[in-house]
């Protein structure tokens, strides 16, 4: 079924009221009508809602809360090199499906994307892309995305996380396998990935100096925008989900 | 360094000789010169070589095997409903990343490709970019790919296969992390995933019938693209490395 994310103001008692390019796409797109029913998300709460008036706005009432956990158990931050416009839309779209909790976008050396065009990231470009995913993919909670932060920056942010993880193509031994996720109950995981380029020495040192753990991702060496679908695809799965069992 | 696939026949003695597309990335893309180091990798041996001239062809001497196994510890086949070529060729070129052995393209019910364009199937394209990938990631084999199959075939073709996986978005209790592979040794494994419209029906019960597991990728419902690189990143993950230990 169709599932939209909706604001806490845009609920009133029993009544869902649906603005913006939803609408569009509630009666141009999907062709709905009165009586269609669709699921609104709102703060992490799934309501089995029916169409009641559909105009400038479409009015829904409230079925019932059909919540289904479908978020992972423990969170996974990945922060990655800037990368090209049309990977980080799919690194977004993907980490999303997947389950990401967060996204960060670092200003590295060997970025190809270089300081003057950080105007240019276009953060609510990738917003949409993640609201679109997560209604896809079921979630009740959206991905978030911050701005593009400097390596500075993301060491100052470091408190919250109880693993963390630098992976570079040129480490042979440590392994993700290596790490004991049963034992330690991770439950919130940062991923450092490198751009095209890699990572600068110095970048690798002052992590490292952080609390980084260098980890490859096996002996094949896999492109910026398919280490984080790794990561991330292995990490969820290690995790598992916060309604299994 | 640079690495190409050469064929068995552009090996004689201590020389390679490399043609087509290669000279023109080695000379015009790279802009490499005599005395400039590549890798020749053919039939997964990788050769440290040294460019001796550039002209129509280009002549290599072998210095050193620097064979390296960048194999994962058993086969992972993914056979998939027809997507749109776009879409194919992410799949194609992430999955060779992260080390499948055979990919499948099938006809299925639900598939938004049809029959009738099949003859679309551009298979030199896709053979061309998994060896483009297998270089990239600096793989000894390459990805294979087959034509277009039916359902039918497949099942025709099961014997190699030690474990055989149904993903559905509709599964809710079998998971990947339920299936024992520490104990099972897997060493061929055959994943079937669905196209944009998932499975039909019949199309699940003649593969269950023929011995397949319907297995869930978790919560979160992911398209058809994303599915074969979670497969791919998890059993990757699960079977490691052949130079492991």
């Amino acid at each position: 079924m169709q599932r939209y994310f909706v604001n806490v103001n845009q609920l009133n008692k029993n009544v869902v009221t649906i603005s913006g390019s939803d609408v569009h796409h509630i009666k141009d797109v999907m062709r709905m009508h009165s009586g269609d029913k669709i699921i609104c998300s709102c703060d992490e709460v799934a309501y089995l809602c029916v169409i009641e008036e559909i105009s400038d706005v479409v009015r829904c009432s409230i079925l019932e809360d059909i919540t289904k956990n479908t978020s992972l158990n423990g969170k996974v931050t990945i922060a990655q090199g800037l990368v090209r416009r049309e990977k980080t839309e799919e690194v977004v779209r993907r980490l999303t499906e997947l389950g990401c909790s967060n996204y960060i976008p670092l200003i590295m050396k060997r970025s190809i994307i270089k300081i003057d065009k950080i105007n240019d990231f276009k953060l609510d470009r990738y917003q949409k892309i993640i609201k679109e995913a997560s209604e896809q993919s079921q979630r009740n909670d959206l991905m978030k995305i911050s701005g593009v932060k400097s390596i500075n920056d993301l060491i100052k942010e470091l408190n919250d996380y109880d693993l963390l993880l630098l992976a570079d193509a040129n480490e042979d031994n440590f392994m993700l396998k290596d790490i004991d996720f049963v034992a330690n109950h991770y439950q919130n995981i940062l991923v450092v990935i490198g751009p095209e380029g890699g990572f600068d020495d110095s970048e690798k040192e002052i992590l490292i100096n952080n609390g980084f753990k260098v980890v490859s991702f096996g002996a094949r060496v896999l492109r910026t925008e398919t280490a984080p679908l790794y990561a991330m695809s292995v990490l969820g799965f290690l995790l598992g989900d916060k309604d299994e069992d």
